[in-house]
């Protein structure tokens, strides 16, 4: 996020001076993929490859952007303009990825208004998605992680928390739904799952337990990163990207699922409205405003979770 | 398939005499699931899971289709009426069952209209699927297979036969393609999925081929029967219905994944209605017109698949 | 809404003592459109026609539903479960008909999360139509009337209300947005629009403003009755269910229109579990709970619009 | 459609010497509707209004397509890439227009495979309609118009063909079906509809017969144009693009319309792809090949319907 400092010759929507907010995603607004809504999975902006973001292990030859400076091609496309001003400044940050991240995985999840759902994870995006099902109507939500900031966190946003360390989530949940199943599960996880102790890596728990508490015909939607490849992986299938699950039993119910990174660009428009609107603001996840100077230390403690570093905004 | 010979006293559509084919599925009309058109997926008419069919394991106390009189249960709901008469005999009775499984594999795919399509599987699903496809209006559509006589007749529909004893078959259609993968796959094999050879089972080659050979933000449709539970299976996990296949590269892909059974009812009308107006001919698949007598040693060579017995029809 | 007193031969899902509440539609589950969520259309209870509903004139023999006793056909299907006891008695009483309804109207303008929302009427759908689109993660709801203190009440729900007496309601909203339009419009007012003032019917006003104040490939959601013959209409081509207005305008905005009476059934669960979870509570919209003796005088009040009778409650 | 001459400083995609098809819209691919595959709705191109094209009243400051060279605005969105050659030229030439606008009116309607479809109108847009239609997998198709020579090719691509100068056309499909109406329709005709004699405009003419034909819960789709502003209208309210018709009855039946111009880019690519597969060849509609110089006199002969000047492609 930030101001426009220079426009380039392409460039007919922006200029010098617009407050704008950025996705992490980098795409080029006019290959199918961009055409049809999906910017992150663009075919144009790193060849070889479907998807492009700043700083980010092959997604392009696009530099980090926690930076003073921006270099954003296909501005006109990528740049989304925010008011004049410094209202929201949190809430805006928020619009560049876990907001519409944890939106999408809502979306993924084929979700309707009323329907019933269950986040697994409580980090920023899994804050994100439970949120995102409240504004959208959702009937109940909840959400499960072991530590008990982030499950006070989902509590005071109207969600129901659950702490996978005590016993089984899937079973927790649905004995507090009289036996029912829920509609639909969020992945905010992904492969660095874990047992209930925390202690080891199983990158399919969250698979495991969805497919368990979600009703047949229901759906899954997988926003948490799985990799093709994980060299630090637990087993050599999984160092290759492979997850074993249930799959007959998801098939058995009938169940859908929904992947990948998120088209920040099909959905920030519409959050920045709601938070304009007042109806949103996500900032509430926001633990720390630090300046870039201190970006090594705060990964540090972020990496270690300590001193509730939850989310950290670095300001330029 | 057959004619109406009594009705119960909740009937108000039927009458004696009427011509009806009705779904593999058993399903009461009045639940959430057959409500939202997930009748696949009744929640009454077999207490403790969702779905209820005909002589089928676990799938509720209704005895098998295969006989000379059918007990139909909330018969208004389940059964189909056709036109009186003996016309399109062959085509109606494949609405039972794979004319709509093969249609609802391409629907769980996300397919539209001009897509390339990939159906693994020339069985009687499998050429159904491709069928499908090439009805509503695929641009191309390969069907993958090892068998001569399944590939012929997909070729005779508009189909491209791909056959994967000879080598990968993802990289035989990118090949075909310039290169490109396709927009939408469908897997008609399910667990008992085998290697190149045919002759071990690899219940996770399709997976693997199908997120091999489908398109970013493209789509996999598997109607194909995976189970929660196979004894016979050549590992432990597989036994516990776990499949293990490249769930990251799905991932960075952002494919989906449909499944389930097939939801009979929500489109056999309308199959109905493209056999009456000569739009659909499905019937090619039909191998074998028998008798009922007959049905112990077709089901053998049909296992074996002998004399070319890829489809038949019983007749009582 | 109330308590089942007796069950049919066959009623599998209910039993005597369940506490129930059935949507004002009259439908079979058995028809095409009964089965594809259009229980509004249902094709078998009044023969030649599209739709029943209890007391309702041209919408088969059934008798009005503000009794003691109410005979339900195809209960299983028409009747939606009520946990027991007594809470919650207003607010399941609206999911006969109006909460459903309100819902509906912002469905058919094909809403999305995040978007702004027009609705004109703020009576008891149109204050429905609000509060759903408040629900459903809206990001502005501006509503329309001319009476204060039904525009007092959208406002205590969330909205912005727009007094049409005042000043051309379209011309007010894309005031406040600063030019703008907004993305979807509800016509919750129908065929007895008026204009300014008050005074005289002007079937296509509601039309026309919806027309001016919806973004070009907006929606509009018309829950609000047009009927086909007004023989009380300020003129002849009115009486005969024709409305004059902007067409040309609408197309060149590329604008959707969704038209008709609610299929409550496919709402109906979702707001029950809304309310029973406490997300919603449409009972604000209730002026008056009054005895089925008062009905009389209860309806004539209502016409008439005094002594704040909005919308009444009649217990038997 | 044409040879890339020339590129600008902002093109990436393209090269001097592409051959490519343009649609007959001007979009910018970064304004919302264009990001959301609305690109007949751009904001951005045609400031003031939603929406540009070449040489096309109100439509921007882009001159004629039918010219020897075309400046292409945002080349990279706009231009359709083709296979090298001149294979399928007259296929190819269609993409621009008529073959995605009758594909849009297939979609505007709410058309799913299976479904029985009555589009009005057999000019080239109609005809495209219900080639399309066909494509897609219609059961039936009917195509409505007073011309012999048009109503022979809807013959020929496998519609019925139904003559409206003889009788009521909403009767005739209905007294083909056995009374039953058909599921959607399709207007091509727009306000310039007539009479049954084809003598005087009637504006409404089409949208009537469509509300008859078209079953209840059913959809019109509207590609056919109607303007805000018709000097020439039969009356006053038709001056002012007000069009009147049974809105009731449109109530009643609980119907949909889609309206608005195309928006090419969301088809084009899957069309483009249908003709190079050899699935879909709209040429037959090509009635004549010119030269740019004959281009007046072939517009006249257009105009006046003679000679079969049905479709003419300009050769520069």
């Amino acid at each position: 996020m930030g101001i426009v400092d220079e426009v380039g010759a392409g460039v007919t929507l922006l200029k010098k001076g617009d407050r704008v907010v950025m996705p992490f995603n980098v795409a080029c607004g006019r290959c199918l993929n961009c055409e049809e809504g999906k910017s992150a999975f663009c075919t144009h902006v790193n060849p070889g490859f479907a998807g492009g973001a700043y700083g980010y292990v092959a997604m392009g030859p696009y530099q980090g952007g926690q930076a003073e400076y921006v270099k954003v091609p296909f501005a006109d496309f990528n740049a989304l303009k925010l008011p004049p001003g410094t209202e929201h400044e949190e809430d805006f940050a928020l619009l560049a990825d876990i907001f519409p991240t944890g939106w999408h995985g809502v979306e993924l999840s084929g979700f309707r208004p009323g329907e019933s759902v269950a986040v697994f994870g409580a980090g920023p995006v899994g804050l994100m998605a439970g949120y995102s099902a409240v504004l959208r109507g959702a009937s109940e939500v909840y959400v499960v992680d072991r530590v008990p900031e982030r499950l006070q966190k989902a509590k005071e946003i109207g969600c129901i928390p659950i702490d996978f360390s005590k016993s089984d989530p899937a079973e927790q949940i649905k004995a507090l739904r009289g036996g029912r199943e829920v509609d639909r599960g969020v992945d905010a996880v992904g492969y660095q799952a874990t047992s209930a102790d925390g202690k080891s890596e199983k990158p399919n728990a969250v698979l495991e337990a969805l497919i368990a508490v979600v009703r047949p015909t229901g759906g899954l939607g997988i926003p948490g990163l799985y990799v093709p490849s994980d060299p630090g992986a637990p087993d050599s299938a999984s160092a290759k990207g492979y997850i074993s699950f249930p799959f007959g039993k998801l098939f058995e119910k009938g169940l859908s699922i929904g992947t990948g990174q998120c088209n920040v660009k099909t959905y920030n428009r519409y959050l920045r409205d709601l938070i304009i609107a007042g109806k949103a603001k996500p900032s509430f996840v926001v633990s720390h405003n630090l300046s870039l100077d201190e970006a090594t230390s705060a990964y540090d403690k972020f990496d270690k979770r300590i001193d509730g570093y939850t989310k950290v905004l670095l300001h330029p």
